[in-house]
């Protein structure tokens, strides 16, 4: 069985998510593409910005899904058109924010989130009180560093990673930790070997590679979103937006 | 002190709301303005719908702002763009969902809502769980009348939500009602006097006449929300929308 | 329309709410009267003195119907008798602490409370557990100030608010705050200032000002609290209290 | 070791708890005296009865601490002055009905009360709620028989407990069942066999029964309520109670 | 990369688990082998069997590790022995009842379990709690039918599941669907079918086939369960079980 | 009415509980006799043990009611073999664990656990979860001494229990305390001493003592676990364990 997933950056900073960055997340029978938003914010980090992207994200949804894409991960941890996105297409829709929180609870009694802006702590609170997690949030920490200068000085930005994850096992007590930011890819390992060197065996997950195995794994599984939950778009006049509404939903030309 | 309220109605249906229904809410000393958005779908009954009226509902929340108004109010239960707005502007912002669902949790232990489609249960269960009123959320029915065709048959209307606020009384133990959707504005007297005529004695909240109250009595006491919980907009390019973000924000000519 | 609104102070220490302070809060339409209970406590500041400012309390809410005044209000942070009140009459019967509490949820995602004494961490903690809204609870914080020596010293006092506001919005993650006492009756202004010098801008609730706003909103809208949840008193012998129980509540002379 | 326990009925219905009832529970070393109120409703049966049972009871309890008691019960399922009396003596004040969600919770999952009037819903979903059992409660369910009149018909209240008691097994889903009125006293072994005649294995706890061994195991521990939750009384002008309140509480002459 | 899992059953009926149903499980690079256990019961329907199986799957976790295994599956829904196996092994270990309520929470709004045996609904309520996730589950449905006779009549079987699952659905509003016995393997194609037909379109996980991903993508992540919740055993006296504890833990010869 | 307790050690280190521990325990008309497990750990600190400690506590439990014991106590605060002996026997079957939590949150709003290690802080935190006492939980404090060494320096323990406790209080609010672990016995009055010295009043619990008169007072009111929540045995083959299971359960020879 061959897979083909499409990430979806939502937002209108061209070249911010690298092909790089997803090729080296495919394996043999995988295959990831990539899109990027039309209209929208240049990054994510406040709840404008996580409404903004929104309509974007569902052209690229509904092109996905005429595309034959098997399912789409949005590649922001505010999972913006996560909801609209799930009722506009069939193909699983995938939020990292609720994938790796639901992962982290699988891996611990409570998990921590190490996100870039001390803001964005309420955007995750209100996901984890969303997705039934409340209880199982720790703490949200934050490097205080914005997204779009995460790679200014990348071994800075791992020292605050690893010292924010030091901070939220041994005093918030979380028993795993998650990236607040897909801005953040490829950083687990450094944080996962600076939380061995102080003794602290708590495992780290990286949204997106997360979010692509499950995705795999969903559409192995003939799993989709329930359409009770999420059900199908209703006919409605639309103005200013690509996008035909209605029971087949469909992306305009 | 003269209150300037601004009602903003976030669909693109001109004349839905019409003149008379905010002129009737007026008092002295009280002025209501009207706005439509200019760009969204033409009812909001889905997730899709909610998402895509956010956009228009920044712009006129930023208008408003602009234009000297007290605090705004934003006319439809899934209270589109209310966290994004509070970012935005330092006016109040009011979601009538928010608003009623706090009255109602104020005048019985539990309440219910009454709403158009079945499918918005999602809807206000989450609304719920995010305003921390999820243990007060008695039950939500529906009439199975979309938002547009309610008028149709006002008479129609009336019985079937008396019965189902009937239902939700005796069956599901609400000691509260709160109309599921600001199109059935205007309703509630009919509702209660249904109510009382079977024993009833339960409180019967119009949203939008309680919004109207509460944004009067915010600009009143002077409060604001909180700018920790919404702080204002980051400096941001932004492709496709009619916005200028940054500390100071302001709408675009 | 014109609203006539009667604030009950549930203590025994005459003068303690100045006629000047609730003249402050009239506004045109708008008359407040005043009482204050014959038996009971001269402050309120334990469970004990709360149980034993009820019975005043509904004598009082008694009298107020009985006068044709449109609601009540409970001039204390304990909302002494609210429930009891709510059964006895059918007017609208505001609890300050309950009001507060939902607008604070209203203007930020947690709130705290700032109160006189340490030990009323427990009340304001089981009437936010009462309310629904425990989630919702940042902290209890205190000025370890008895309330009848608030006014002793009240620049002290003020000084002591700034400080404990202060650290339930930087260490509690408090967005709003609610003054818990209503003998701080007036302090709103200054507790914000300081707030805002430090860079904090979050609401400061004075409960009585936001309770007199409430309750007129309620009136004008034609609402009061259920009489599922708070359904009529049933007849009754009672010995030792001024009060006639039955379904049709009346204070006997 | 000898223990004396008061049992304090908190109603000026003289003789509804007869001298017979209390005897029947005293086991060697184990003394059990009685009190009524001096003032009061006749009956509890709603949040004002409630309220104005309070300050009679809180002179029990401190006339039962002078006259040397081990430790007190109050004798109804409304647990009134509970809270206000643990702040007022230092011998602990058992509350029938928190005694017998905690037994109740211990015995099963979930567990349901039966009282005399369904308007007690309320009455039980806030205590449950304030001693943190809210998710234990599995339901109320009612006979709709007034307390005074329970053994009117002495036979037909218990079969309509049987009912009851039987559709809280199998539709609600109770794993354990407590009698949400004290004047049940008596009633739980033909509950318990109706259960069992229906194939239902489930503990009837019996409150009083079931607090007077509680309240004796304390005494024998040597363990009394919590000084910080229920902190002992301020000194407080008092006007209208037989009660002096103070750091060493007293009952005035 | 290769990955090998293992699939403890952990019961003693040998052959329930036959070979075929694991074998389809493999796609390439991923080999399944299996194990059951030595001790324990021939099928867990109780909490007693649950706790009987639990040593036994200790051996074989242990075994699994020493063997080189990447990761293991306990084949059953009470998860027996997760939370001890992770202790006692680095290397990650599934339990279905977890993963698929996690998957489920992913999917929709609320799940249910169709179970086989009614008593089962509190082992599932207790795993839920222990989950997190009681606030997602929206019911325990059961078809009656012992464990080991699910395949007597495997059509009788599966039009019982689709009876329930439409209830779980319809009633329950349950979003997604989780079959509540690993017995069930196989059968979850069939219970769409039958839902789709009645229009219902939400997802039925298996558990086995789910785990079998979940498992698959956590060692490709280079994830397993944190040291901190889970933490290396301590060494210890042990009498009557095949197992060395300590902190490098190893089955004994 | 003469009770005889059955006290159950479910560990291996035979002599851990002495004679004395329980015979100082018994009053007039209560016989108090013991039991050791014949397989499982020498101490009981992790789960591992915690799982390997219950098939020889159940087999006691069988042993204890075969032999006419009106009630049994299993000697560990991980409450081992609770569920499972529940169904296993008729007899009421006291965790310690879950009686010392219920009359913590009966003696104040909440509680904190003093235990041996810290890591035993996960399962207090499962346990109240499991007993729906999650929110009633203030913290979990330990002396970080190994339960088998508490003895060694008994006058450090007690110092060490002393200096937690009072953070317990102080620093996480803790109303009451539990001792989180039975090889603790005999210590709360030491602790209870250090606290008063610091002015701090509050219960200190000692799981055994007051599991002996909770498990007395059943028997005298004549209750027992609930048979939904703890159904019987179903008939089963079962290798490796001295018990017979079925509907009459029974430990086989």
């Amino acid at each position: 069985m061959s897979v083909h997933l499409r990430v979806i950056t939502p937002i209108t900073t061209s070249g911010f998510r690298q092909p790089g960055h997803l090729k080296a997340l495919e394996t043999p029978g995988l295959e990831i593409s990539h899109a990027e938003i039309a209209t929208g914010p240049g990054s994510i980090e406040t709840a404008i910005d996580d409404a903004l992207a929104v309509p974007g994200t569902l052209v690229e949804l509904a092109r996905a899904e005429r595309e034959g894409v098997d399912a789409a991960i949005i590649d922001c941890m505010a999972d913006p058109g996560m909801n609209a996105g799930r009722e506009l297409v069939r193909i699983p829709v995938i939020g990292p924010s609720q994938t790796s929180m639901l992962l982290a609870a699988m891996l611990g009694d409570r998990f921590s989130v190490i996100t870039v802006l001390p803001r964005l702590r309420y955007q995750f609170e209100r996901l984890a009180r969303h997705y039934h997690l409340e209880t199982a949030l720790a703490s949200v920490r934050s490097v205080d560093i914005p997204v779009l200068e995460l790679e200014a000085d990348l071994e800075a930005t791992k020292r605050e990673l690893i010292e924010q994850a030091i901070i939220a096992v041994e005093t918030d007590k979380a028993d795993a930790l998650i990236f607040g930011c897909t801005g953040l890819l490829g950083c687990a390992a450094a944080v996962r070997e600076g939380l061995l060197a102080r003794g602290l065996d708590v495992p780290v997950i990286d949204p997106i590679p997360a979010a692509v195995k499950v995705a795999r794994s969903l559409v192995e599984l003939g799993l989709a979103h329930s359409k009770t939950a999420f059900a199908e778009p209703l006919a409605r006049k639309l103005v200013g937006y690509p996008l035909t509404l209605g029971p087949t939903a469909e992306a305009a030309e």
